[in-house]
């Protein structure tokens, strides 16, 4: 059995965990830390785990946790998980980090982008971004995984094909995102109180959501060349789900089946890759609940655009769902072990 | 392993029933048969199953799969499973019946309030109510069993422990009921389009909802006396959940602990049944998803009334997960086998 | 032209309120005050009112507001209305109190539930309560008119006829409500974050809420008996309107067409209040941004109860709208003034 | 006063235009026909006219509804509308047609797109496209006009004055839009049952929705060079509003004040276009219930592209209020006359 601890337990990235990792086969669950609920019990912070797991949430002490746990989980908003490793506990622990730490390799664009100083940029190199489909076998030998963003997972995932080859022009690329209300956490604030975002919708962070860093990145990286695109979420009045709208202008003439087997065959070991076939598309509550990106495409010949669209449930494999599916990799255990979740269509 | 036929698998409660099962560890799922969408593939219907399931849909034989499955589950409209059910059929598989054919004893009963002859009325002594927490001993040994109504579920489990004994006035029961629109089916009509429905709450089938005679017999058999009872049901413009708020006058002055410890003496080996503590109310995501009844209540001194809260997921405990809980007890297998789900609370 | 001014002009009631207003044909709006917002312009906080009105927001200054204001809305939470009303203000400006402070004609039953002490219980005698269709003549001589909660003004009115004559036991009332949760105001927190309470139904205030003790002194005024009642308030996953249903055990029997009669002739003569045919019963979407009340009802002869239905849109009837009413009534003008929508069903 | 009548009364479209000429101080209603409800009152099919207009629904006839009418408003789907237009009726009463008929100027284009033949093409050439702030002129004189659609309207709007001068590639538009699901309609189907739709996003029609060709044809007459564009609707799990998010790479290095310069000067005396200043951008509910189009806009110099947001409410501009608005260009009256609608923030 894995002894797993968690810091950042009451977001609702840590939620997610716990209720994921309460049913893994290979897990116990040992410590539960939360900066604002510490000395309550889960259940009364989350009545849906009455009966269940009745655990006092502590408050962070992170030596003591490495002493104990096989694995920590960080859910802690951007800065300060970075505080907290160090090379004794990464000796001693494997970390996944679900923040965004250690996600961007490059300590100047994380600074930039994130408008804070990287208190631990020396273990930037050692980090893998653990994207498990991309990068599963440095993630069998990390110490330390940064756990990649919820929009980024579902763009990475859906462009990664096409950046291979000499498909499209590299310049031409733009995503469209749109999320669940989820994603933006469970802190309260004007913008995500019921009656301000129900009913409505808009686009948010227009040119300088962080996430747009962590896509280009790993894209360029696949792609072998520097790409920049543009990248444009949504907050959609619901509560999970990301779907992305992806636009891009296509090298040469060609089809939806050409397109769909370079996709099938980037993916065709992967079981939480699901390739929905020509004139077929995803919708958000097909994934719902569960670890599956889906992703379907449809070319436009009158633009010769591409349109590649992709769906993920933000909370499972946007955040919680592939720490766990990091987890199992770096334990050497089935890789959907705890994941194996047919998705709640309703 | 457990061979198991669904009949009528496309409905919520069907594609419900499938998701559960699959993920059940000891069953096969062998037939899928539905009305509508026979010779097409499970996931062409339900996308959501896309690489996990994809079984063809089958006319209904029910002959052949009382050959082939040790349980059949009928998910159909009312009236029709009364068609299908024969001696023979029952001598060589076990039934579980999510429709309304066999849950009243009284055959005047039934035809009274769904306007329908009863086919097969010598089968309704026999067949027995599936409420599981209630009438267990005698699902253990049944060939037939009526898996009781959403409504009826949430409301005799909620004031079960109320009847017993001399502790309200058993004339004096109002139940208002509000459920998630998923109850409502998976057939088109206007009321349940979506700009219909959507931001707009109603009441409906005052003082003729065909649950009510399902509570009034089972809550009559507990108390041992005649019950006659106000029942309204209310569409909330959410997909799951249903929440019951009852009402009763006391038959003398006591306090919410001395009820509470009632109802918890009355469940305490129910590992389904979750009583919340005093001052504490159930609401519908704590159960999301899962098998649960959430209860509460709350003494009002002013009007020496008690007001219980009762909240089940209409699909799971109110359908298919109390279909799957019917089976594992039919079957001698651990009870909560297959429905071991943390309620998914966001 | 009326001059009005609004304190507590950015929660929803007092921005409602400028919605109506600014449309109103005998309105000038000549100060709004914000406690939260002072310096800022309207649309800056509320951008629907982009190019309509960017009248800047400023703080509460009641005594300069009573000499260029003929009427002066006070949308405040309670207890901090009262601290501002004076013989001096009272003497030079009609005021119209959203809020609580001035509802409870007995001052200790305000303490008892409001929890804190009235500072102005002088003015409760000499206060109208604003229930525009009960009080119209006290209404046109007032100076100072309390304008009713929401839930109040749906469950007064659709009960008002009902307890005149000897129609009902009125021990046996029961009112089961169900609000939007805009109900709940624009101040955040955990309950009313989007994802807290989207997709979910509860009851809170179970035998405490405050809108009950001024439900029950209005309809023992009209019964000329003192009645105590059971109050349920629910909170439905949407943004606008108030649905109650109310249950009472009939006197005698009766119909459905003898009751709705009685209703009839009560209402006659009122433009804002709509009986339902027979069989017929209102939703929410029915009065959706609109002064209407919709009631409907339906005998339940199994169990000799009445079940009444009725339906508002807790902004506007419930809040902003009759506050408009009572000022139209105030103000001598035509009641319907600013207030001539058609309900937007969808 | 105007005598209008309603062809297709009782669709959305159809029904918002009741509630605003309802209110329009220059109109009277005089026919209002249904195919579907022929002999109903409208407040039986639409209750929320309960009490204010209980008009009898008729059959179309179109002749003597030419007779008694000033302007026929045709709300019927595509192809429908085409087949009542003839001479005759174009010389007694003034057409506006909210369906697609009329919409396309180039007959192969209209039938390659709706899969029709046209049976009026001699008509294509005289009709006016109805979008108001872009022609007026023409629909003054007008004797048919043809509303736009809802999607191309916000579309149009937010893009025109960027295909002006020479500001942008003309070949790198794409616009991802997004709307509420009002926007399919009241005739029911699967993909807009509550449950189907509720809590899930999807795109639909990917390069085939016919508002293409109409924003194409559109914009390329304001460009005055052809241009074709990339255009992806969505679905909202809300009931109105429509966002558009358009890409369009820049000319040459510009910035935001220029821009926003552009479209101020553009719509200088438009009362219903809405400009957002800088680092705003709209949301739907900002538009609710109103006739207004709300445009933003952000330069990401990172992609050197500039991305466009508007907003517009799809029944009102989107459909309904442009008719009226269309109406009162066609009649010489003001042109905001029964449109003075503060958006409905909540």
């Amino acid at each position: 059995m894995i002894n797993a601890g968690i810091i950042g337990a009451t977001g609702y990235a840590g939620q997610e965990l716990i209720r994921l990792l309460y049913t893994h086969p290979d897990v116990n669950i040992v410590y539960l830390s939360s900066h604002s609920y510490a000395g309550k019990k889960l259940s009364e912070v989350y009545p849906n785990f009455t009966g269940l797991l009745d655990m006092e949430l502590v408050s962070m002490d992170a030596k003591k946790m490495a002493d104990d746990c096989d694995v920590i989980f960080f859910a802690l908003p951007h800065g300060l998980t970075a505080d907290q490793i160090s090379e004794d506990i990464l000796n001693k622990v494997k970390i996944i980090d679900l923040g965004a730490d250690f996600r961007l390799k490059d300590k100047e664009v994380y600074e930039n982008w994130y408008k804070v100083e990287h208190s631990r940029p020396h273990f930037l190199e050692e980090s893998v971004y653990g994207l498990c489909e991309l990068n599963r076998e440095k993630i069998k030998k990390a110490r330390l995984v940064a756990n990649p963003g919820c929009y980024t997972t579902c763009s990475i995932t859906s462009l990664a094909p096409l950046v291979t080859g000499n498909l499209i022009d590299l310049s031409s690329i733009i995503i469209d995102a749109k999320s669940g209300i989820s994603g933006a956490g469970r802190s309260i604030n004007l913008p995500t109180h019921f009656t301000e975002s129900n009913e409505s919708f808009k686009a948010y962070g227009v040119g300088t959501h962080r996430h747009t860093p962590e896509i280009e990145q790993e894209l360029s990286r696949i792609a072998g060349k520097n790409i920049v695109l543009s990248f444009t979420p949504h907050l959609i009045p619901m509560n999970r789900g990301i779907l992305i709208t992806a636009y891009a202008s296509l090298s040469e003439k060609t089809n939806s089946e050409k397109l769909l087997k370079i996709y099938n065959d980037f993916y065709k070991n992967e079981k939480f890759i699901r390739m929905f076939p020509a004139e077929n598309l995803p919708e958000t509550r097909f994934v719902r609940n569960s670890n599956f990106v889906d992703i379907g495409l449809k070319i436009d010949p009158r633009t010769n655009r591409v349109i590649v669209v992709g769906a993920i449930d933000n909370l499972i494999k946007g955040a919680a769902g592939q720490a766990v599916q990091n987890m199992n990799i770096m334990f050497g255990i089935s890789e959907d072990s705890g994941l194996d979740i047919v998705p709640t269509v309703i």
